[in-house]
Parts: C-alpha cells; sequence; structure tokens
C-alpha cells in the first residue's frame, strides 16, 4: 500500500463528504430512532458512509469497510486493508446543535494503524496521522503532549458514569471528578480524543465505545504520546465494543490504577 | 437613551475586542491563579475588561461598569445604565482549548435588561438581542423555543453537581441525569446560556453564578421565551452571586420541582 497516496486520497474524500453534509443542512433532516432514543440516525448519516464506500471500492476494490451504519460488507477480521468509518460521530449534536460532530476514519492494514483521521466538519478542522511519521492539526505538527498531574488535569466524561451504575464503581469516579481541575462533556467521543489527542483535554473515558468510534483517533494518539487502552490496561478490541481510556501519558496509569475500578 | 445607538456602539466594540484576543493569541498567555485552581485569568482578560471600560466612558461617562475583573467603580446599585461584562467568560478553555470562550455582555437601564449580547471570539458568533424587539444568531433572527419533553432534553450540567455536595440533593440530579436524552458540559456558562437560547440545549444548571456570567444571556432568553431563574423560581440576584437555571419554557418548571432540591 502506498501510504502518501491513500492520505492524500483519504483527505480529498474526507473533505468532500464534509462539503455534502454542510451543503444538506439547507434541506431538512430526515431523523428516525435506532436502537435506542440515545442513537439517532439521519439520511445524511447513511448517504455519507455510502459516499466513503463508493469511493473507496473505486480507489481499491481490495480495501474493505468497517462503518457504523453498516452499509459495507460483514467486517469479521482486520486482515488486509480495512477503513474503519464513523461518517458521524455526534449524531445527537449534528440533529440538535448543527455542530460538534465528526467524520473518524481510521486506515488499518493487517489490524496495525496506519492513517488516522478526525474531522470537525462545520469547523472544517482536520487532526490526522501518519504512523511513524508524524501527527498535524491543519497541517500544522502536532506537538508530542507535555507532563502534567492530575489536579492541573481536565477530562471529557459523561456525567452518566458519575451516577452509580453496573460497569464501574462510581464512587472513584466520583474522587476523580473532584481531583481533577474540571470535567467536560461534548457528545461526540470522536471530538473528545481529538481534544486529548491535540492537548485541550487531559483524558477521555467512556465505558462503552464501538471501533468506529476509536479507529481514527487511536491512530493519532500514538504520534503524540496519548496512550489509549481499555480499561484492562490492553489494546481496543477492535471486533467489538469494548471500554475506553484516553489520556496524557503522565495520567493514563494513575487513572487505571487509581480511579477506575470494573464491577465484574 | 438611544437603544439603536448603544447596540451599535457595543456590536462595534464586541467585535473589536475580539480582534485584539485572537490577535493576542500569538503572544504567550502569562497566567496567575486567581482565588482558586479553578480561576484562571489572564492579561488578556484584564486588558479587554479595560478596553471595554474606555470605550464605554469615552461613549458616555455616565454609563456604568460592572466587570468580572472589578477593573472597573464599585456598582452597588443597578439605578442608570449598568453594564455588566464578562470579558473573557470559560478561561480554563481559553488557556488550554484557545476556543470555547465568550465575551458576555448585558446592558441595563435602572435595573431592567435592554441590550444582552454573546460573542463566541474564536467562531465570530454573535448572540444578540434588544429587549422586546428580538433576537438573532448572526443577524438571523432566532425563534421562540419549541415545546419538548424531559426525555428528549440535551442539558448542560457540570459533573460535580452530579456528587454529593453541599447545596443540592444530589439524588434528585441523578434522576434528572438519567431521565434527559443526554448531558453536555462546556465549561463556559455564557457558551450554555447561548445554546438553550439557540435550541441547542435544552436547559443549563449551575450552582452558583455571578452577574457577569448571564447579564447578558437573560436579556437574550427572554426574547426567545427561555425562562431564567434561581431556584427559588425568582428573578437572580444582580449584586450577588446566586443558583441558576436556564430552560425551555416547556420543561423549566418541572426541573425546578422535580429535580432541585437546594440544602438548607
Amino acid at each position: 500500500m502506498d501510504i502518501k497516496q491513500v492520505d492524500e486520497f483519504a483527505k480529498e474524500i474526507i473533505f468532500k463528504a464534509g462539503q455534502r453534509i454542510r451543503d444538506a443542512f439547507s434541506y431538512d433532516i430526515e431523523i428516525e430512532t435506532k436502537s435506542n432514543a440515545n442513537d439517532l440516525v439521519t439520511n445524511i448519516d447513511r448517504e455519507t458512509e455510502l459516499f466513503f464506500i463508493e469511493k473507496i471500492k473505486e480507489f481499491n476494490p481490495t480495501h474493505r469497510i468497517l462503518g457504523e451504519e453498516g452499509m459495507g460488507e460483514k467486517v469479521e477480521s482486520l486482515e488486509g486493508v480495512v477503513w474503519i468509518i464513523d461518517p458521524i460521530d455526534g449524531t445527537m449534536n449534528f440533529v440538535k446543535q448543527h455542530r460538534h460532530f465528526m467524520i473518524s476514519i481510521g486506515i488499518y492494514v493487517d489490524g496495525v494503524g496506519k492513517l488516522g483521521y478526525i474531522f470537525d466538519v462545520m469547523r472544517e478542522d482536520l487532526f490526522n496521522a501518519i504512523a511513524g511519521v508524524g501527527a498535524w492539526y491543519n497541517d500544522s505538527p502536532l506537538r508530542k503532549l507535555q507532563p502534567l498531574k492530575i489536579e492541573e488535569a481536565v477530562i471529557g466524561i459523561n456525567a452518566n458514569w458519575v451516577t452509580p451504575n453496573k460497569r464501574i464503581n462510581h464512587e472513584k469516579i466520583i474522587e476523580l471528578v473532584r481531583t481533577v481541575r474540571g470535567t467536560r462533556s461534548y457528545g461526540s467521543a470522536a471530538m473528545e480524543i481529538a481534544f486529548v489527542i491535540s492537548g485541550k483535554l487531559d483524558a477521555y473515558i467512556s465505558m462503552r465505545l464501538a471501533p468506529w468510534d476509536i479507529g481514527g483517533g487511536v491512530v493519532i494518539a500514538k504520534e503524540v504520546g496519548a496512550v489509549a487502552t481499555n480499561f484492562n490496561g490492553k489494546v481496543f478490541d477492535f471486533l467489538t465494543a469494548d471500554t475506553f481510556l484516553i489520556a496524557n501519558p503522565a495520567i493514563h496509569q494513575l487513572i487505571l490504577e487509581k480511579y477506575i475500578e470494573e464491577k465484574k
């Protein structure tokens, strides 16, 4: 695979898809309810995924696509070249706020992340990386994350995880919330990951994410030194859903050990 | 007071202040700690307030200024024309994210809100209103908020208020968080108020805000039908700090009655 060529092609279709989405705001957005009320999906969401599939298959028919909307073939292994795509991460923001939603794309070769993209569609802001080469924010190189203390950290976490729940000991999360300088919640995993990668947040925690939520982000994370794992400190499982913590390298282990206790 | 003339002048100095702040990002930001670690303040913050004071005093020396940085005279009553100014709401975002901070200005005549402005400095997005005339988002009229059910609401609330605290019964807030469709937290009261006003959020709750956090927002709120009160359902006290709830009119009373229980 010619990485440089794929990178240029990926950027090209991301910018085009972004333009299509921005144009579509002039039309009404038709919404239906997926599996639950938190999981809105729109025509634009699906059309964007189909747009990516069509373009990628034209570019190289052997590339496979693992997408949130499931419009591509069924992907049961990460052999060969696999594009992991979320056409619109932050669908509720998309519908309600017309901002704060991202296109997230990761390109993997035999399971290894080679290219990563998070694109803020309304701001036209691109975070991207080429594995082993570097990471950029709109063509400016992203710096390695600088160490900081947990008391100085601003973390992304949803209020739900601070309440009693089946997955983790919420008392420890309360302790974390009280220890850090501040918390934020934006309603888009890819946005919060992009913020950690660029030092705008210092950690982001979620009890359950799908591969397409993080497929782009983890490739970029590696290039800036952000650490991304599941709650066992292991690599996120890309063929199912998993827990997820991405953080500044100075506080990742501390958060895992001191503040996250999974219920078994 | 010629409202139209003051409105034009206010917009002019807000846009100029925004330009100054964006320019200043080319220089280093000098930070000091105010009363606590959550309360960062920068030179730019103070210089922006001084800029406003100077311009307003030139415009009309009888106008008084109640500002977060306290660079103006001491304001102990709302008699006459008072500008309530937060030069940078969301200081931590300003320092760390270089986005998501607002200039907030409300202009009051004998305690009555006449003009309101919330300006997203980096996006160059203006939310504003003239009392009794209307509200705008970048010159497009803002619509009256449409009714919705609490289960459909997305609310702004900080994770801290979901944990045991001295001010309110957090168990009821947990119930609220579980009832609504989603929660967000942006780290800028003025941003969250602007989002409620424009239907991007449906409520925003805070246990303690200062007049400059909401002085601009409550004037705009009235024009779109958003309801803004303290936790007693009364008008926010502009001469001290107070509790604050702004919400879609369909859910304001419900949130107050069912989910907010102050500890006395």
